[in-house]
């Protein structure tokens, strides 16, 4: 029997495990990427680690998110993560050199290897048959470190595309098109890999679209297949050398298949406040628009801004929009600056942003009260924008464009002629702005801002875990409520004390305070708990604040191993039922919950908690593998890897 | 006798008063121009005039200070803005048009008119042959309600020209030479009127950055002629039609009389923290950078970035600096696309961001702890940058330019050979993001955020002002001392009762409780007290708090007319040495102070201050006119102007 691509690249990575799906599998990883909102951790962990140099192929520090600098603590971190990279042997790319994912497709990606990047849309890779896979900084630290990187096999999901987009019809659109259909929670525990002839009609950026928002299916990849479009962008890259064709075998199994026929493909729209919320744009068409964002790792390459300048060029916004432009990368802005589509755009009354991921991420452009942000990005989840009850909706950038123009939510197919893009025969290269690391990093010396705290330290698995819910939330909670991001929180990312004060600030803003007080306690969370993003800090900070164990229905991926990273027991309810008879804690302390020889307990499937206020008990599933259960005897992975 | 060109425009402006230095006047003011962080103020304060339209030729309402939007406030102004610029029959510069002044220069100024702007650096306008002043947002409130402004009438300096620039010498080391010779309080009380035949090779923008940093003078504004070289500006504008040519009398007298021989003049800087702390380049090369920024309403026209394109070609920007570019409008970033000239800086490794004030008023690109930042702008003072420790040098864009190249503060005459940019015949002409009032505004709906809150209202002046010393500070304390910019407190300035929480922050945090506490008392200044900027928050925040007098040594002019515009009395001390005896207030409640019978007081000359604490007294100076006095017992001008 053949193989897809996705166990090819797995096989030949392969340093333990059988790749049985659910089963807990070592990758080797290749490449590994970093960006400064989870790259001064990952740097200090790697500190911890207490390796001189990075053992991978490449490793890369971008410095993408904090490049507002509304106080000293992005640009102090920019200066330890620039030092840095000279210490430990990693490239860095310097703040307005762009967007981790779109420079790293340009310039780093090389068909077939493992990528693991500390940022949830690492899987933006696959667009160029990687396998790129987001995780937690530790586990980025440990893998600069030469270790594996662990996870539970995939199950493989073949998503067959069958023709040819309509015109006014975009890569983003095919993407929305499989959140609606399998909605954020779709992709759990599965790589998605994309093949049949309509592969041939995308270019590297769309796919990389595509593997992009594969991130919000919580699947741990997606991947295209590295064939002679892949080979082209690569020669325009001049990196034609790394190419290598990849495709999964004829006669290769998956886990499941969907079709998808993209000539039936209209535009789509998710609305707010989520991802998969899918519908027509000839839907909601009509609608006043207050602002429009082109820009983020979803949407910023080349063609896309070359498709924004042709819509744009000789039209005006509309009064009542204003238009948000940030290129992708360094090489995207040069290039429209040298051909003109740049003037094209700043005339027809864009705001012109640097190269970062800015908006997307609520660090600036936050629209006003109550406002509708068309975006390009991939994320709408509320409060995230920066403004608390602004609508965001995600869309391709031709939409984005025509609505842009029109101030009113617009099918671009009502625009006149189509527009075409070609891809360049040649990008403009010039890595002036990715500084290599020297030959020895010995004598670098590490530059740390007063805001650079010290990592918190995990103490090993008590054998009684005593405490009350602090905090109970619903389904779908995500990173962002955990450790919100934005302009505002996000320079505390270096520091653990400092941000931990914001943990669940848009849920219950007393969690925090309440939690010290008590000297730590339980979360109980609903389904998909921890979707979302990547960042740690939405494990550091609870272990900051004494939690000790999370009881959910389900765990997003990287979250659970960013907690089981921290020493957090991440503890499903064996029945959900259970959920309901726990006591609603919002802003008062809740049931007082009481685990009774926990370090046995994680020897057996399941697991006994007591509720001592309610006088019953239920059981809750660890899932943890023999490893996992190690690290979180130990009281994290940094424990546990210095135990070994 | 013949005039000057300053008593030739006041003269044909003139309403009331006598033309003689040190006596009241009125003049009938032509344009007015605001930006978003004073105009959300300045456009409430009209509305409560309650006129439905401006009655000025022109009025203009700009957005580029707070462009970052870290939350819904800035978007909410802007919002709020462009409705009542439709309501009041405003022209509306969008955010991304550009800063009010390089706008206004552009597209908007007439020799020999009027402008009066609720911006300090308002005076750049004179590079045109304007008489440009900057005033608080109150006063240009009762400019567009067609209301004459009122001021002492300015001695008149005559800065005479001589020879022609070196090579690598600008326009920016004329002015901080003249910074160098006057200081910070060198102009205070004057209008700086530039001749002489070094006049003819300067450009209007070399002239406009020359006015510009009269703010930093303390002078009321500074005033090039008309000629030929406005002529060609203005038609390379598609304005020729409202060129004039005019220039003093040849027989014109003027107070003081100031030479300056161009050739003699080398490359300068401003030393932190002020921007008289001039020293020569040369001086202080080699010094290590960390930051430089290019930009601001001083230095970010058209032949500026030209300048700067053309050095950093083909260079790369040295690895230890963060080269931040903010062009000054969109017609500067939109000729700099189509040309090329964009690719060469953004290949140098610049960062670029949107056409604003940005780092100059501390909204982003806050330099790293302790740095060293090399800026075009025009004011150092501690803190401003966004950076506590952080120090910033004021230099030319060649020096800035250089020095990001090498790494090190770099006279730029050590580069190869001088470069040359010819002003452009025909400027790109396109106003598409200024939007013009509708012809009857009456229906427009003024659109007010949550954070747009109404006006503190101030009090008639009671017969006793009796209170403690809630704070005693130095010399030359700056609005930024007063009432903080920064991304972090500017999105509060359309909110007095929150930005009031910031007063004095920097010098003491306890201030703003402690003076809501007592229910307001005095403050005690040294000399120079509220330089810097004209926003009227300086003395909002205060009346907000309580404060019923400020006694000083001498004030600054813009910050003492807001005070009075705020019916808060601005007294001086008759005798400077009885600041000595008042006690030092900090973190703690001072002396108590009592005026007995103030409004009678008002009559004479002095007024008897008694130190209740300390059992003495001492005599302090009003110095009103008729009409502030008038002011001050009505409790404010809004007040004052409703009685009329």
């Amino acid at each position: 029997m053949g193989m897809n691509l996705t166990q090819k690249i797995i096989f030949s990575h392969l340093v333990e495990g059988s790749m049985i799906p659910g089963e807990e599998i070592a990758v080797r990883i290749d490449q590994t990427l970093t960006q400064d909102a989870t790259g001064t951790m990952a740097y200090l962990e790697f500190e911890a680690i207490g390796i001189p140099r990075v053992k991978t192929e490449l490793s890369v520090s971008y410095v993408d998110h904090n490049t507002l600098q509304t106080g000293f603590e992005n640009a102090d971190d920019h200066r330890f993560l620039q030092s840095t990279a000279a210490k430990f042997g990693v490239h860095f790319s310097r703040a307005g050199n762009g967007i981790c994912h779109q420079v790293h497709l340009e310039r780093f990606g090389v068909p077939g290897k493992t990528l693991l990047g500390s940022d949830s849309h690492t899987p933006t890779g696959g667009g160029l048959g990687m396998l790129a896979i987001g995780a937690g900084g530790l586990d980025v630290a440990m893998a600069m470190a030469g270790h594996p990187f662990y996870l539970n096999m995939p199950k493989v999901v073949n998503i067959r595309l069958h023709g040819k987009l309509a015109p006014w019809v975009t890569a983003k659109d095919i993407i929305l098109e499989v959140l609606r259909r399998l909605s954020v929670k779709g992709g759990v525990g599965k790589i998605m890999e994309y093949s049949g002839d309509g592969v041939k009609s995308l270019s590297v950026p769309e796919r990389a679209t595509i593997t992009n928002m594969g991130a919000e299916l919580g699947a741990t990849s997606s991947i295209f297949p590295s064939d002679e479009i892949t080979k082209k962008f690569l020669e325009a890259q001049g990196r034609g050398h790394v190419f290598t064709p990849l495709a999964a075998d004829p006669d290769a199994e998956y886990d499941e298949i969907i079709d998808i026929n993209l000539d039936e493909l209209e535009p789509l729209i998710a609305l707010p406040h989520s991802p998969d919320n899918v519908k027509k744009v000839s839907e909601v068409a009509g609608q006043k628009v207050d602002q429009v964002f082109i820009g983020s790792c979803t949407n910023s390459s080349y063609v896309d801004l070359m498709k924004l300048a042709k819509i744009l060029k000789g039209k005006t916004i509309a009064p009542n929009v204003s238009l948000v432009v940030a290129p992708g990368s360094k090489q995207v802005l040069y290039m429209l600056s040298q051909n003109g589509a740049l003037a094209d755009i700043v005339a027809s009354g864009a705001r012109l942003l640097e190269c970062a991921c800015g908006p997307c991420v609520g660090v600036g452009q936050a629209p006003s009260t109550g406002a509708i942000s068309l975006r390009t990005s991939n994320r709408n989840f509320e409060g995230r924008s920066g403004t608390k009850d602004a609508k965001v909706y995600l869309v391709s950038v031709e939409t984005a464009a025509a609505s842009a123009i029109t101030g009113i939510i617009t099918d671009p197919r009502t625009l006149e002629e189509p527009i075409v893009v070609e891809m360049p025969e040649k990008f403009a290269i010039d890595d002036r702005m990715i500084i290599p690391p020297p030959v020895d990093g010995s004598n670098a010396e590490i530059l740390r801002g007063p805001n650079i705290k010290p990592l918190p330290k995990a103490e090993p698995l008590p054998d009684e875990i005593r405490g009350r819910v602090l905090l109970k939330v619903g389904d779908n909670i995500t990173t962002d409520h955990i450790m919100p991001a934005g302009a505002k929180i996000l320079p505390l990312r270096s520091n653990i004390p400092a941000i931990s004060k914001h943990c669940f600030e848009a849920v219950d803003p007393t969690f925090p305070d309440r939690a010290e007080k008590a000297g730590g306690g339980f979360i109980v969370g609903g389904a998909n708990y921890g979707q979302g993003s990547s960042r740690e800090h939405a494990a550091l900070a609870p272990l900051y604040l004494g939690i000790k164990a999370v009881i959910a229905k389900s765990f997003a991926r990287i979250h659970r191993q960013n907690l089981i990273n921290f020493g957090i027991l991440p503890l499903a309810f064996e029945d959900e039922r259970d959920y309901d008879e726990i006591n609603q804690a919002t802003a008062r302390d809740g049931d007082e919950l009481v685990i009774e020889n926990a370090r046995e307990g994680l020897l057996s499937d399941t697991i006994e908690v007591k509720n001592v206020t309610r006088g019953r008990t239920f059981k809750v599933k660890h899932n943890l593998s023999d490893r996992q259960k190690e690290i979180i005897l130990s009281g994290g992975l940094l424990n546990f890897a210095g135990k070994k």
